[in-house]
């Protein structure tokens, strides 16, 4: 079943609003079995949307998804667009007028002029109720292909694809046919030269693809065949190759792994901030239960707050300055002792753009760890903008943690 | 000038990544006057690449803008795919290959076997030098089509674009089409009430666009005739009906406005953080340059922390709780005097899911403000998911310190 999606908006191709209805319909029918062959994109104009139509009816897809453009404003244009291509009539359901102008009513508003076209529908579609906003959605079919009409609100998008259109039209949920192996601490290309002998062996019938982040490298596969046991046998094949360096094969976080870790064995996270000024602990609280694990911690962002809270020495800051080894020591062993949790975490480093030197340039990070047994710091040079250099330093130093626990606190 | 933007890639297709690249574009070319009349996003597959492509060069777009499939595994097949399109050979740039084997070889890493493809180009196209990634980008021609070819990692492709196509083929940035006015604290339908008589009055020719999010409500004006002048006089007048609910008129975000306000008046500021749990300090963190501001703070997540690190006594923890009006005072006060800062923040609620009572549910929040004439809290109930609970108190917290700024804190 191949299934095409089309958004409609000039805010989405001017890039003003982030166009997250195309993501979620895709993952939901990827769920469904469905394969999305083709994402549109295309401005609020009949020359647009008509153009679309014709291209999509003429690729034989068999499910079309349309959100946007069905709001009671004058740049809400599809309804009428639909209603030219398909040259047929309106109607307006009676029904769903009548509750709108109750629910308004009893809201002591004004009736909006406009409301009776949130109400109407092509005379070739039959209605999709809205259960929170206005306007209906629709469902037609051209040819061989069945066509979706959806307001672009995401959460009445949402509601009508969850409650009507996928349980009326499509086999319930099934993820078996996909596996994700999520990694962190090693390169795209050096994990696939890893593998690669392990995909061409076992690897049949089976898509894989990498998709790299600076978070980490995710490995999809994709079955292609009834045979769900070879991809389980891939998989396992590609575990006993990468190991630690992968965290998990469902769809958690790193953080989310590294939490749970943490719960599961009743032990306790303090952190201590510098160059990520909050963005580890951020990351963890994320997380609902994360109380259970994380104490807390200090962000240190001047010098004298890493005097004052967490006692580094002064002389440490002056002889060998806040980006040091000795610096990231102390906040990792005092922040641990302040707040008495197992494990403690400390990063200093110097994300940009400006307050690099020669000796110290922008990119320079040292990461702490400190358990019971002692300290460890390491050093690293992630040369990136601003943003990746603070996302990269709290995604390694997660993932610092995560091995810790893996190699010495084991749950037996 | 009409552009089409190409997003390839099955992972996007099946939902697993948010193409965020299409929206950034979008953004990049509405600013240089640069119409986006498509967007297309495609699958990893030759049959998709080549019709994708046959569609935009028949539909006559200026520019096509590529992303993904440049990596180096076997999933990456964009550019052999677009040298079967054109049917032309392929070219090693010998120079970024040497400085790719180097800069591998220096960290000591084994040199990946299909490194060669990063530096392999069409040789129609030139290249477009990637200074943070590995793959190179490529500019082609094809009838009176510029195509661009870019890696799919976000970061990649912007700083491609940022360096080199942007400047070297586009006229510099120009907004004076468009005014986002940029709000927080009120809601969209009042902010309608509020102005809609002045956009019926001065909205002539303009079209205005409510764009609401839990952050707050952008309002952006477009003008559609060739008199600037009344869009300008058009947001004066909603300027003087709003006041100080709008922020800026600019894109910058909340917290960027509002450290820029404590720079100019070189004042600093610290934060005690429980239920955002870090991530207040991470987005005034995010700016470069909020080490001039931002001293740091504590994030007490535990309640020890709080008594701690930020002295709230056990009774007022015992007595009223962690979640209270006291608390979020005590928390405000403390982290002013230890860190001697001018200003500081605190937050302290239940964020969900879980944690809620009858007394006090999940949604309640204080949050507390302190300066050098006292302390002030204030008490919410945002009944959202969790994510969205710790969004609205820090969009909160945050505007609470730039209304205090604007009333008692002038710079001249």
């Amino acid at each position: 079943m191949k299934a095409c999606i089309i958004t409609i908006g000039d805010e989405l191709l001017q890039g003003f609003t982030l166009d997250t209805n195309s993501n979620w319909i895709s993952k939901q029918l990827s769920k469904h079995h469905v394969d999305v062959g083709l994402r549109l994109t295309i401005p609020d104009s009949d020359a647009g949307i008509h153009s679309a139509l014709n291209n999509v009816l003429d690729n034989d897809f068999e499910y079309v998804f349309i959100t946007g453009g069905l709001g009671p404003t004058h740049d809400d244009i599809t309804r009428n667009s639909l209603k030219e291509f398909f040259n047929c009539d309106l109607n307006v359901i009676d029904d769903h007028h009548e509750s709108l102008i109750k629910w308004i009513s009893q809201r002591g508003r004004k009736i909006p002029s406009n409301l009776k076209s949130q109400s109407t529908i092509l005379s070739i579609s039959t209605a999709i109720a809205n259960s929170i906003g206005s306007a209906l959605g629709m469902k037609l079919r051209s040819g061989k292909t069945t066509i979706f009409v959806m307001p672009g609100v995401p959460a009445e998008m949402k509601k009508m694809m969850t409650d009507y259109i996928l349980p009326e039209n499509f086999t319930r949920p099934d993820d078996s046919q996909f596996i994700t192996i999520r990694t962190s601490g090693m390169g795209e290309s050096i994990i696939f030269d890893k593998i690669s002998h392990v995909i061409d062996k076992f690897g049949n019938n089976i898509k894989v693809a990498f998709l790299p982040s600076h978070r980490g490298v995710n490995i999809r596969l994709k079955n292609l065949s009834s045979d769900l046991q070879k991809m389980v046998k891939l998989k396992d094949e590609i575990s006993k190759v990468l190991q630690s360096i992968i965290f998990t094969e469902d769809d958690r976080d790193l953080q989310e792994v590294t939490g749970q870790m943490l719960s599961d064995r009743r032990l306790t996270l303090s952190i201590a901030e510098s160059c990520t000024g909050g963005l580890i602990s951020k990351l963890f609280t994320d997380q609902p239960g994360s109380s259970a694990f994380l104490l807390g911690g200090v962000i240190a962002y001047h010098n004298d707050l890493k005097m004052d809270l967490l006692k580094v020495s002064a002389e440490t800051l002056e002889n060998v300055g806040a980006v040091s080894e000795e610096t990231a020591k102390a906040m990792a062993l005092n922040i641990r002792e302040i707040t008495g949790s197992d494990f403690a975490i400390s990063t200093t480093g110097i994300s940009g753009p400006g307050g690099g030197t020669e000796d110290k340039p922008v990119g320079l990070v040292y990461i702490g760890m400190s358990d019971a047994n002692g300290v460890i710091v390491k050093k690293f040079n992630f040369l990136k903008t601003r943003k990746l250099h603070r996302e990269m330093t709290a995604a390694t130093a997660i993932n610092m943690l995560r091995l810790l626990l893996l190699e010495k606190y084991s749950t037996t």
